[in-house]
C-alpha cells in the first residue's frame, strides 16, 4: 500500500478531481475538470446497515462508475475529496462519529486510498458543501462566508479568510445546535430549543404528523394517506403551492426561526455572505427565503447587515461533490 | 498637524504605550511598559453630557495625568490605543455609533492625535478587553479565543488565529444580541430574548426592581431603601452572600442563560478558550462561573468541548487599558 506522500507524487499534472458526498441514504460521486465543471456524476444508495466495510465498498464502486462514465480511471485523477455527515478528524481522514451512518472511528481515508490508489481527503459534509459553493458560485471570493443547510438535520460550514474554519476540536459550525428558544421543543441532542429542533425537515415533519394525528386537515393526507408515508420536502412544496394553509404556516414558522438563526450569525460573525441550501431550501426557497431574509435583517443590529448578502445556492446536489473536488485539489497544491 | 505616517516615524524605540478605556460613566487610562506591566493608571468620570469635544478633552487630560504620574510625557510613548463602546471604524479611527456616549460619527483618532501628537488606534471596547486578556493572561497563546463581558450590557471580542476578528462591517462579536429565547423579554434593540435582555446588569436590575414593586422581600431593600437607589453589582454579591434567596435565584437564572450563550459559542466557534469578564462576573464569579460552565458543557455537542477552557479574567478594570496598550503596540510594529 503506497503512503500518502507517494500518492501525492504521482498526481502532478492531473486535470480531474473527484468529489464524494457520503450521506445517510445516498452516495453521490462527481468527476470535475479543472474549471470545476462536472463531467460525470453517479448516485447509489448508501445501505448504511451493511456497516463501514460494506459502505466503503459502495463508495469505491460509485467513484469507479463515475470515472468509467467519462472514460477515466483512478490513475487519471489528482485526488478524491469526501464529505461525511458528523464529526471528522480531517488531519487523519477519520470519521470520528457519524450517527446517520452508524459509524464510530472509521479510517475512511486510509481505506479508500488502499482501494483506489489516489490521495483522499475527508471533511464534514456541510463544511464541504460550503466550500463548493464558495469556490464555484461566489465569484467575488468574499473573505468570510457561512453556508447553512436545512435537511433532515441542520448543518453549516464557516469560511474565514477564504479557508474552512474548524475550531479547536474541528467542530465549529454546529449551527443546528444553537439554542434560540430556551423553552422550545426537545432536540435529538437532549437540549431544548436548538435551531434544528425548530426548523429542520425532521422538526417540520414531526409538527405535521402530530397535528394530523390530532385531526388537522391538510392536502398532504389526500396526497400521501393519513400516515403520510414516505413524505418528502417536495410534498410540502406541492401542498403549499396548492394552497394548503396549515402547511404554509408550518413552513413560515420554520423560515421565521431560520431568520432568527441567520440574524444571530450576522451579529456573531458578520460574514459577507450567508448561503442557504439543503433539501428544504431547494424545494421551498420561493416561500422561505423572503421571510428568512426579512427576519434576519430585523435581528441584525442596525447597520451591521449592510452589504451582507443572504442567498440560496443553485448547486443543489452538486454542492457536496463540488466541494469534495475543491478539497482534493487544495490538498494536492 | 502631523500626518499618521509622520507620527509613526517618531515612535521607533519607544518603551511605553498607553491604553484608554472610554466608557459611558468613566475614563480609564493606563501606562504600560514593554512587558505590559501597568506603571501608572488614572480614572476620571466621562461626563458624556458635555458632548464629544468635552469628553475628548477629558480623555486627553486623563492620558496626560497618567503619564505625569510616572514622570513621562506624550513624547515618551509609542502610541495610544483607545477602546470605546459601540460601533467603531477602526481603519479610520472613528466612532460610528456609541449610544452610551451619545456619539455619532466622531473622528476620535484624528482629534486625539492632534491634541497629543502620538499615533492613536481606536477599537470597540470589548474587542480590546479580549485582546488585553489574550496577550497578558493566556500564556499558551491559543489560536481562537472569545471574551464575553457582562456589564450594563453584554459585549464580546473574538480572536481568530491570534488576531481580533472583525467581520465584514466590523461588528463581529455582538453576542449580546444573540437571541436565545424567541419568546423572551424585549431587548433595547427591539427584538425579543437577546442574551443581553436576559443576563446583563440592566436585565438583572430590571427583574429585581419589578419584583420589589410587587412586594418581593429582599435584603437589597434593607441595604438601599425601597427604591434600590444607586444599586451596583457589588450589592448583589453582598445580598447573595448574606443569604438572600431571591437575589440568589435571579443570579442563578442569569448564569444559566449565560451558560446557554457560551454553549452556543462553543457549538458555533469551537474556540480553545472562553474568557468571562465585566462587572457582573467580577463581583459574582464565585456564584456564577460553576453554573455557566456546567450549562455550557451540557449544551455543547458531546465531545466538542473537550479541552476547551471556560475561565474568568483576573484583569478587572485593567483589561481594557491593557488591550489598548497591546493595540497601540501592534499598530506600531
Amino acid at each position: 500500500m503506497p503512503t500518502s506522500a507517494e500518492l501525492k507524487m504521482t498526481t502532478a499534472g492531473k486535470t480531474h478531481w473527484v468529489g464524494v458526498d457520503l450521506g445517510g441514504t445516498k452516495i453521490l460521486a462527481g468527476v470535475f475538470d479543472s474549471k470545476y465543471e462536472c463531467v460525470s456524476r453517479m448516485k447509489i444508495s448508501t445501505k448504511a446497515d451493511r456497516g463501514p466495510a460494506g459502505v466503503i465498498e459502495r463508495v469505491v464502486r460509485c467513484v469507479k462508475d463515475a470515472l468509467d462514465e467519462c472514460d477515466l480511471s483512478p490513475a487519471d485523477i489528482g485526488g478524491i475529496g469526501v464529505g461525511a455527515p458528523g464529526a471528522i478528524d480531517s488531519a487523519k481522514g477519520r470519521v470520528i462519529f457519524a450517527p446517520n451512518l452508524g459509524w464510530k472511528d472509521v479510517p475512511l481515508k486510509a481505506e479508500l486510498e488502499r482501494e483506489l490508489g489516489v490521495p483522499v481527503s475527508v471533511e464534514n459534509d456541510c463544511k464541504l458543501h460550503t466550500l463548493g459553493v464558495y469556490e464555484v458560485e461566489l465569484e467575488s471570493k468574499p473573505r468570510d462566508v457561512i453556508g447553512v443547510f436545512l435537511g433532515t438535520g441542520i448543518g453549516a460550514g464557516i469560511i474565514i479568510d477564504g479557508k474552512p474554519f474548524r475550531g479547536f476540536n474541528g467542530s465549529a459550525g454546529e449551527v443546528g445546535h444553537m439554542v434560540i428558544d430556551v423553552n422550545g421543543p426537545v432536540c435529538g441532542c437532549g437540549n431544548r430549543g436548538c435551531f434544528e429542533a425548530l426548523a429542520s425537515r425532521r422538526a417540520i415533519f414531526r409538527t405535521i404528523h402530530a397535528a394530523v394525528q390530532q385531526g388537522q386537515k391538510t392536502l398532504l393526507v389526500d396526497m400521501l394517506g393519513k400516515d403520510l408515508e414516505d413524505m418528502r420536502s417536495g410534498d410540502l412544496r406541492k401542498a403549499v403551492r396548492r394552497g394548503d394553509r396549515f402547511v404554509g404556516e408550518v413552513i413560515d414558522r420554520s423560515a421565521h426561526h431560520t431568520g432568527i438563526a441567520v440574524g444571530n450569525l450576522i451579529n456573531l460573525f458578520n460574514p459577507e455572505v450567508i448561503v442557504l441550501g439543503g433539501g428544504i431550501i431547494e424545494q421551498l426557497e420561493h416561500e422561505m427565503l423572503p421571510i428568512i431574509e426579512k427576519v434576519a435583517r430585523e435581528h441584525a443590529l442596525p447597520g451591521t447587515d449592510e452589504g451582507i448578502q443572504i442567498v440560496a445556492t443553485r448547486l443543489g446536489d452538486d454542492a457536496g461533490t463540488t466541494g469534495g473536488a475543491v478539497l482534493a485539489r487544495r490538498a494536492k497544491t
